[in-house]
């Protein structure tokens, strides 16, 4: 069996599992599941997984895995897309950690409310606002100062936090205030080939 | 230099870090951080980790890292508390990334807004309840099959999911409710020596 992805395209988890297996070269089946509209709370979907979530994955031996960070940690197992050193693939997990808590429920969530649920600039909770813009501020930081988010090399934590971070503006925050953020935004999707 | 944990004893994310330093027999220095009262973010500690949290280590190498599940990874590599298995290795990330998206964002703050803030059971928002006993109903059909989150060992998975499960009833939650949980925390209590 070829890896199967079932995942919706204008979700970040879900790219970042096809951006991993294309920079690896593994060969990948993609299904689009429309949450929207309860795609992913089939009885057919459940049964794959009772979380009713995207991106869920069919492993080769037809094994289930979901969680983006996850999928990515194990389609990566061995490549260079993982640090060698063990303080810097410390730092990687640090990120990928850091981007489920402190990144995404603030970056993709305030994207999901002006973009799917159609909500104007003010009908977004401003602390989703806040937050968002003390994870922006951070990135910014790390990457004034290092090339990736760990040292010199595109890692895992690049391409979990590329997901969401270069579709902020969707969610209303400004990337023009964060030159670094922007610099380090086309580095990776260089890098990954992103081209849409 | 000795491990150095940066944490407050009523996190269940510090408290990760401890309990998983003693299973290995890492010898370690605690130092007890009030996060109440802004001991996370005076200037001694910003200079440590510019994101003020706890927990916050101080390597032996004196370099420093954060995220509770990136640390308890660091410090277990190469233990048995990471499965060898690849598939079972990768189901431990998928758990310690959904107890970081969703079940400490309801679990440990609903516990946070009753316990810490003293907020009464009907001023806890109700989508943070419901979201918390969906998690806790997930933790529950998984223990009913197996006797661990990764099969039949004990792994960072447990250590990382307990942490906030134990206590959820301070939170509001019935573990009465969840039998097969409330069997899982007696046997990683017992794993980890855990007696407070």
């Amino acid at each position: 069996m070829t890896l199967h992805i079932h995942g919706y395209s204008r979700s970040g988890n879900c790219l970042k599992i096809k951006w991993t297996a294309q920079k690896l070269g593994l060969p990948f089946e993609w299904t689009e599941v429309d949450v929207m509209t309860g795609g992913s709370r089939t009885p057919a979907f459940l049964a794959m997984n009772p979380a009713g979530q995207v991106p869920t994955v069919v492993l080769e031996d037809g094994r289930v895995l979901a969680q983006s960070n996850a999928v990515i940690l194990h389609l990566a197992d061995g490549s260079n897309l993982i640090p060698k050193d063990p303080y810097e693939r410390a730092k990687m997990f640090e990120w990928l950690f850091w981007e489920q808590y402190s990144h995404e429920p603030y970056i993709a969530v305030a994207r999901f409310h002006r973009l799917m649920l159609g909500k104007g600039p003010d009908e977004v909770e401003a602390r989703i606002m806040e937050r968002g813009e003390a994870a922006l501020e951070r990135l910014e930081l790390q990457l004034s100062e290092t090339p990736f988010l760990v040292g010199d090399h595109l890692s895992l934590a690049d391409v979990a936090l590329v997901a969401y971070t270069r579709v902020a503006d969707e969610g209303g925050f400004d990337l023009a205030r964060y030159p670094a953020i922007q610099a380090w935004v086309t580095r990776v999707e260089a890098a990954l080939r992103i081209t849409d």
